[in-house]
């Protein structure tokens, strides 16, 4: 059995490029006896951008609410906060001892921020280690990354692989797992969908909130009686990401044929969208009701994810001479 | 009452200079009933430069077995080892999310390494962070330091203000204690006694190793008729400093007068030392052969100082949304 281990940024509720293209592939990865995944919420790491409690913990009961009601099985996997664990930063310590400065000071992530250093703080520069800690810590064999976050897996190997050198084998050497054929899906206003675009569709909105999002979508002017080229419409193509090929297909005739204009496809695709998540949007909303639920299964993940790093902990603590 | 905090390095056992001027004057400070003293073993930052393993648990073994022997009361104050309360570290995350870049690439102690930077590892980069932990993780009100590290605890208060003035108060503000009249003691070469030089005095040594390492103190070749200059001779030098006056004017008189060699002044030297630090030696030794009477009160130690950072980082996770 592999472990396969990610990492959920934890800056809002999920919209519907992250249901499709992260959250659903996961969970059906998760979900084949072959594996079991580690998914935690990065609610340190949130914490080298965003300030405020409020918004932190509105983060990560969205985030996580988002996954449970999307079929992420907690009891077969574990989902857990990664500030419920802390002790991943005492293995982040040991960890940095043994990082050489250049690394650091190399990485993609930080080159991009080192024409302004005076906003960037320490956190940002250090955060890989971190995000080693965070693989490394829970014995993960395979971690699927977006090609952007190949290098940090690729120092987490790093890492592992120069300590169990020089130490004997301590740690798990984890393997990226590249996704190429990730789903890029367009947001409202044709670009990719994306929270800082300020272009989302968040499928977990009150219904008539849901429907005014999808009816704002941008389209051009052609009048509803003249042929329309479904190519270059914003709400066809998120319908054919999401609806299936029958359902898209009947939609890009009436588009050909004219006289179906932009509103009807609009709330075609409402429709759609809440029939299709309608199980979704009803955990997610029971979930927000009743955080305490939310709570003890985010609680018993770090439970179980505690067990793990406390026995990595033990490893790296011995070999290093701690107590 | 203040709160004291003073961090040992743990390189090994503390030599005769370290007895006097840092051993010493802190237990007479923690032993005024107007402070408390916390007094931390480094050892998660000696992970910064010592890898083996044997060598800390050693180091960490002697240095704390010397400061209890020199009568650190670790019932009155608090004396443990940094890595037995591991939770500095999650601290020292929170707090690296507040450091701006620059604080740390400009600090003393990274400045003068930045000409190696192969060398340097991202511990050594960010340790000014974890010793930030250190001190405001525990409340400490008082941080007696050296000239050369004023500069952390600088660092510590500004980080601790400016948390406090965005989020109001949650940390005690640190003030820096400077130590400008810290006794100098001379190695058995003349130079200052220091570790680097292996010039030290290891007062804690079996009796034939120490009377070994007092005999071998370098001296000019005067012969022992010849009267001698007190004020150019090693063994005079340190016999001053660790004698009370009348005994040191004695043996002043004895160089000056002639008919006195070296040899007698290197034994009067190692009888003053074997008596005078006879109680130290002894504790020391039993320390060493019953090491788990040692490690019992470093545990009752850590115990001590995790319930008191445990009330900070509660303070710390609430302020910041974490559970």
């Amino acid at each position: 059995m592999s472990r396969i281990l990610t990492g959920i940024q934890s800056t809002g509720v999920p919209h519907l490029g992250n249901v499709l293209g992260a959250i659903q592939p996961m969970v059906r990865l998760s979900n084949q006896p072959e594996h079991e995944a580690f998914a935690f919420i990065a609610d340190l790491h949130s914490l080298t951008s965003i300030k405020g409690a409020t918004e932190r913990i509105q983060n990560v009961q969205s985030v996580s609410a988002a996954w449970l009601a999307c079929g992420f099985d907690a009891e077969k996997n574990t989902l857990y906060c990664q500030s419920d664990v802390p002790e991943v930063t005492e293995l982040a310590w040991y960890l940095s001892c043994f990082t050489p400065f250049p690394m650091l000071a190399n990485a993609h992530s930080f080159k991009d921020k080192s024409e302004r250093l005076n906003e960037v703080n320490a956190g940002l520069f250090t955060y890989p280690v971190l995000m080693a800690a965070d693989i490394i810590g829970y014995d993960a064999n395979i971690v699927p990354v977006g090609k952007d976050q190949l290098q940090h897996v690729e120092i987490a190997r790093d890492l592992a692989g120069s300590f169990n050198h020089k130490y004997g084998n301590t740690f798990v050497i984890p393997e990226a797992s590249v996704q190429t054929d990730v789903m890029i899906l367009p947001g409202t206003d044709g670009r990719k969908m994306s929270k800082s675009y300020g272009n989302t569709i968040n499928i977990f909105l009150p219904e008539k909130e849901l429907k005014k999002v999808v009816m704002a979508i941008q389209t051009d002017s052609t009048s509803l009686e003249e042929p329309k080229n479904p190519d270059t419409c914003n709400v066809f193509q998120i319908f054919k990401l999401v609806a299936p090929e029958s359902m898209s297909s009947e939609m890009r005739n009436k588009y050909l044929q004219g006289g179906y204009g932009y509103g009807h496809a609009k709330t075609e695709l409402f429709e759609y969208i809440k029939h299709h998540f309608s199980k979704e949007r009803e955990i997610y909303r029971e979930f927000m009701e009743y955080p305490d639920q939310l709570e003890n299964i985010m609680l018993k993940g770090a439970e179980k994810a505690r067990d793990i790093i406390t026995d990595v902990l033990k490893r790296v603590r011995h070999t290093l001479g701690f107590r």
